[in-house]
């Protein structure tokens, strides 16, 4: 059913014969599905710490150690004036640097320490402390860093990784313009090859042309990777990355224009700038070359022959911004998540019983209502960062793309897990942060208390690496060329617009056969009720409302596309009117995913109160998941007015039992105390 | 059917017969009710903007000139540091003042303006600037004035209104709590009175009893008015408000301690400041003493028997901070809707169609469904809150709580609906913001384009005036007491914490009496499938549904509570299990008492373009009301599948028909262009 590499109870399932009664299907049946005998269980919070940590343990707590150790910096983004909080980030990412905790992902022979896993999990968990610092991490380690990795040979690894690593160098990643921020294709900046001179000329057209919101780019980078469309003998081949030198010695090079974007929403410790370049000119090995080369005489040569191919392989290696960017904003939000569950746990207010004493908010029902899920979702999020992080991991420690015995399925399948990950833990983020600031009342909107940074700081999280809805639409598209043998009636042009040309060349491995499915019956076979009579807390009835919402949305959208083509309307009409739907799917199959995960990660526990406590917090995250969208299902047939109020209560039940285990599960996230700040909130009452 | 003072359509329907088709019900069937014979409106903006200036458009454009004239405030907040911002600000609010922009409230006689409507007005205008500036205004002419005002007498008017007024004086409004917050009854702040020196002493038992969030506090307050609990000769009196001066020459005096909350989210122009009282000494004058007073030898007199009655008497002359929050929340949307769409109807992305060019953004469907429904709903806050703000007027215009004459009624009406429109209004300022910031990219990012600030101040609106999940506490319990009869076997102490100790003690008329009603027949006679055949953009239909929903869940609530009480639950624990019900309730009634106005505002125009306009707009903000919570009227029998989709398709409909207007719709707010900044997105391709 599912390709995941962690083990299902669900998986194990297909084997039990249809005309088998649903309750037998759960095989961890006894607290999980059934409150007879429920017996609360106690959280033991280091066991639970280091199964979240996982198996990089240590490097989260190197960066926990090194976090407590810069903790002022929380101080200073407050106090310094931009300019000095700049610097002063820029010192913290050196040291931080200087522990080799950013540099994790780069080959040992440079300075890096060789497991792209572990740099993941060492920038996931710097999203715990001031994330300027993270962002700034991101841009000179993961963009600039990855950019040169990925994208060039061992000239430019010998020439740049040593300095990069150690942050001597510190560079840009010239990418984004102006007028073209999601549309990469259709960046304007040019490299010109001049033949008789065997150097590129990079310039900027126009000011819509001009790069845009460069981190690194206003004040510390001295290179930049610069996108630009390569142009040889009056010929356009795509978009190519140069290296480009853009200051010397502090001074902005000439020919290269600068800007400071100003001041920001947040992350106001990262430079960034615009750039505009005036025939700048450099040698012809500054195109990273690791996917087309320019002989010195002029001729283009790439492995790949499909200029969309080549282009989307390019972007495709660069994916760990987007995994790591999800999983930052997951880990925001756990900061926000351990406040404001801590305070509620003290915090008094009304009293609503018969006793003198005001009632404790996590025991009022909707507080339980408004932090809880969330709790629940912010675990469900982890598993599955958790999932794509080792994809990320086996991908990336394997064969190149144009090599030998690289696996172009696995790389498509990451691509579009990581773009789901990304939209789905960013958007969380935003929601969680804002609830939980309401949630902790005026004293929320004060700076010491944090969410100001995180709401700050995190808005944009939903935007960079990929705007959110973009990205879904990338999701959606991999979806959609499964249904493509429907649309052999379809011209090539509209095939193209609708199919292929959304954004990128991505295809998703299901292994389930794309077709309209017409019950939840039709993914697991139980007989013609058996949605309607599961289980609420059957983890196969979870995952078959999913699947089927799923399957569902997909061949709609397909149809719907189908139907407007036919019907002779013009592309971008028909594509205008289908793209809620399209989002939709694309939203479904990511929550599918997300749910695996955790359904996933709890069954392979060893019975226990850890896997009782961790069960309890997948229910409550799947059935809200459900609820929240129970009119689609309600709409498809899939759950009975009846059945949809017993989710809403099946909920309110779950947040009870939940709510005794709320500090511990905030806890284990083990974000480090001086992070928190917060002092009078979280010693409330003492 | 309803009290609002703007004629209805609908309430001229209940003659017709139910045997009538309902087709017929629907007066201006013609463009509102088909698609046939649509032509597409166009929108006379100066009309559209006189029309949303209403009654003191004069006054608005007075505050639009005053924004205007010190636009530089705007970068100022960026630029200053907060010590030198906070005197920025308050210089700004001094000259805003000198034009009687900020006075208008107060009687003329004092150097205001005698008009309490023209005072909210100029007050929700100025939400288009910077809110520092706002909130400032709000402390000392709303907060700190009004209490004055509504809680003093002819002495203290005397001795304090003109100078205030002025800005001579300045003050601050020293309710809050750090331990008390929303429960405004249990202060810790003591005022004992000194029958000897006929002196009242003001004293801060404990830390949790500290003043806290005081706007003026830190920095520019002289006075204060004080809330604490009044005990005269060892006995108390409940919440009293006494005038203590903070500050003598600029220099906090003896026995009053005063230290800044330090750096928040936002409003950082505004001085929040702690308060410590330490046996503080004021006259026995200094009692604000319109509703209670204490004779030099020490007799405690009230006009009002009843402590609860006097307090919550004395709150509710308050409510004028509420109304001015919420219009300030509505038009804050308006700012972040005008650049975010004038940005979508100039911003290119993607080529969608054959054609060379890219899509505009507001071409795009998702887009539409993104800003378009946000713009609907800003419009239908709009005219609730004409209304609310109409009837604090006439109220506040008439005799006092204790006068002769004076309307009982009228009052707990507008706490009501001042409390509903607030949480509405606020809520949807922090979304519409979040979601304009999104749909304008890493532009949206960038300080010089106004999210930024508009995120950051309008934050905590949710919060203060009464964090929004507890005023809408107070609206459910208002529609609760009409169900009091239903409770009559119920234990005095259950009825009292259930019902009318929730919060505070308001009554909402209600024509319609309370009753489990069964069907959208019960509300609106028209045969047994009425609601099933009624045409979708019929506003009988769209008004039937939300007063079934609204109906149906406050009988629910009472039902939910009697039940948990008979079954011997502890109170607390039953309140706890109902809350969520009890909050849904609530926002049911406030969503139908926007529609409703949003309704008779336009059945009330002539016929024409702008009526053809505001009716499309109405439409897509009720179908969207009922669509965001169709699965509640699915699960209670008042939706079908189809008919659920088929609003959905609806609303797409009326997004596209409503997208040539948008630019036009949001160019009506008439927020001035200095106001906007964003040079380059609102010129964007020029």
């Amino acid at each position: 059913m599912t390709t995941e590499q962690v083990p299902s109870r669900v998986e194990q399932v297909p084997t039990v014969e249809p005309e088998a009664p649903a309750v037998q299907r759960v095989e961890d049946a006894g607290v999980h599905a059934t409150d007879r005998g429920y017996r609360q269980p106690a959280v033991d919070v280091a066991a639970l710490r280091r199964l979240l940590d996982g198996r990089y343990h240590e490097v989260r707590d190197l960066v926990r150690a090194n976090l407590a150790e810069h903790a002022q910096v929380l101080l200073d983004e407050e106090q310094l004036s931009t300019a000095d909080f700049r610097e002063r980030v820029k010192d913290v990412v050196l040291k931080m640097a200087s522990t080799g905790q950013t540099g994790m992902g780069f080959p040992q022979e440079y300075g890096g320490g060789g497991d792209i896993g572990a740099s993941v999990a060492a920038f996931e968990t710097l999203a715990y402390g001031d994330l300027s610092v993270l962002v700034k991490v991101g841009v000179q380690f993961g963009l600039f860093g990855g950019a040169i990795l990925q994208l060039g040979t061992k000239t430019h690894h010998d020439a740049y990784l040593a300095d990069l690593v150690s942050g001597r160098t510190m560079g840009c990643f010239a990418m984004t313009e102006s007028g073209h921020g999601s549309n990469v294709q259709a960046l304007g900046t040019v490299a010109t090859y001049d033949v008789e001179a065997q150097e590129f000329v990079i310039t900027t057209p126009d000011d819509a042309s001009r790069k845009d919101y460069i981190g690194n780019a206003a004040a510390h980078a001295e290179l930049a990777v610069v996108f630009a469309q390569l142009e040889v003998a009056g010929e356009r081949h795509g978009v190519h990355a140069f290296v480009v030198p853009v200051r010397e010695g502090g001074h902005v090079r000439d020919g290269v224009r600068i800007e400071d974007c100003g001041p920001k929403m947040g992350l106001n410790g990262v430079d960034n700038g615009r750039i505009w370049f005036d025939g700048v000119r450099v040698p012809r090995t500054a195109l990273l070359n690791q996917f087309a080369e320019v002989t010195p005489e002029g001729r283009y040569l790439s492995p790949i022959d499909n200029p969309n191919k080549r282009f989307f392989t390019m972007l495709g290696t660069l994916v760990q911004g987007r995994v790591c960017v999800g999983g930052a904003g997951i880990n925001a939000a756990k900061v926000a998540l351990t406040i404001a569950t801590r305070y509620a746990d003290r915090r008094r207010q009304f009293e609503a019983s018969s006793s003198e004493e005001e009632q404790v908010l996590l025991d009022y029902g909707m507080h339980q209502r408004r932090l809880l899920p969330l709790l629940a979702r912010t675990y469900a999020l982890h598993f599955a960062q958790e999932v794509v992080a080792g994809q990320l991991h086996d991908v990336f420690s394997g064969p190149g793309p144009t090599e030998p015995g690289s696996d172009e399925h696995a790389r498509r399948t990451l691509e579009s897990r990581a773009a789901a990950t990304k939209a789905l833990g960013t958007w969380h983020a935003t929601r969680t942060i804002q609830e939980c600031r309401e949630a902790c009342g005026g004293a929320g909107y004060l700076s010491e208390n944090r969410f100001a940074a995180l709401k700050a700081d995190t808005d944009v999280f939903t935007t960079f690496e990929g705007d959110n809805h973009v990205l879904l639409q990338l999701v959606a598209k991999g979806l959609l060329t499964d249904y493509a043998g429907e649309f052999e009636d379809m011209d090539q042009l509209g095939m193209a617009r609708f199919v292929a040309g959304l954004a990128v060349e991505t295809v998703v491995e299901r292994t389930a056969v794309h077709k309209l499915v017409q019950s939840v019956r039709d993914l697991l076979p139980g007989g013609d009720t058996w949605d309607q009579e599961a289980g609420l807390l059957d983890p196969n009835y979870q995952l078959a409302m999913l699947r089927f919402r799923e399957e569902h949305m997909i061949g709609g959208v397909a149809r719907r596309l189908k139907r407007g083509v036919d019907q002779g309307l013009d592309a971008g009409a028909v594509f205008s009117r289908v793209q809620d739907h399209v989002i939709a799917a694309a939203r479904a199959h990511a929550e599918r995913l997300v749910l695996e995960a955790f359904v996933a990660r709890t069954a392979a526990l060893p019975d226990g109160d850890l896997k009782v406590a961790l069960n309890l917090l997948c229910d409550l995250h799947a059935l809200s998941t459900i609820e929240s969208d129970r009119a689609w299902f309600m709409e498809h047939g899939r759950l009975s007015s009846a059945r949809s109020k017993a989710i809403s209560r099946e909920i309110n039940d779950l947040c009870r039992k939940v709510r005794p285990l709320a500090v511990d599960l905030v806890d284990a996230f083990a974000v480090p105390d001086e992070m928190l700040r917060s002092r009078e909130l979280l010693t409330w009452g003492d």
